[in-house]
């Protein structure tokens, strides 16, 4: 049974399940900030993955950026595998704009979080859900969207 | 016809080419730092990459990953695409050490780069091309090694 790590868990939101990886909403809400998890324990390198993981991985990838690109009107995108606090596999997708409080920086260990509202969350997951919803299946209830 | 940007023609050394990337050295000798750049014009976010250049560079991503992982004795690696400061696609391939300078902070506009001395850009060049000849087509002459 996959186990998601407990900071990953922490500092981030279920918006639902693709085939192969959780997608969570990053708790700050300074940034459209979304992680996917493939669910495979003991990975910490994309390269790790088999071949049929790593082609869903891209796959899903895509779809996410592509989503994100342009429900957010992102100026840029930073797809990321770090991984140097969080071994976890995890692959980050940051919606960022010209006039974000890091551009033209990277977003990582710059400003502590700030979470977001009770409504503000709400309306990021439902919109997000809302444009994935061919491809991701929600969480089974509504306590799931804190875990 | 491809071209590359200048600022990372400028910041990187060509190693040699895969099918779909250039795979080029950022001549910055504290951190062994590759990016692959898929040689299509215009493009700027993964997504926007058609499906066989896709597969493409998820393979190439994923040999080089393993590649420097195993050669570097790497305790991570991280692997981004960000682009905010340059847009043409590029894909990072940075070794991490639990020693060096950034983490296990990112590394992206920390510290100014330094230069690789010639005997240790040729020493670097020489493992990589090495260890991936079965893929990696040289540049054609020694001058190519400093575009």
């Amino acid at each position: 049974m996959f186990e998601l790590n407990p900071v990953l868990e922490r500092d981030s939101i279920l918006v639902g399940h693709f085939l192969l990886c959780q997608l969570r909403l990053i708790n700050d809400a300074q940034f459209p900030w979304f992680v996917l998890v493939p669910q495979r324990n003991d990975i910490t390198e994309i390269y790790q993955l088999v071949e049929g993981d790593r082609q869903l991985l891209m796959a899903e990838s895509c779809l996410l950026s592509e989503t994100l690109h342009d429900a957010f009107s992102a100026a840029k995108l930073n797809v990321a595998a770090l991984g140097n606090q969080v071994p976890q596999l995890h692959l980050h997708h940051i919606v960022r704009y010209t006039t974000d409080l890091c551009w033209p920086g990277p977003v990582w260990g710059q400003f502590p979080a700030v979470s977001y509202t009770k409504e503000n969350l709400a309306e990021i997951l439902q919109k997000v859900q809302s444009l994935l919803s061919d491809d991701l299946k929600l969480p089974s209830n509504k306590a799931d969207l804190y875990y």
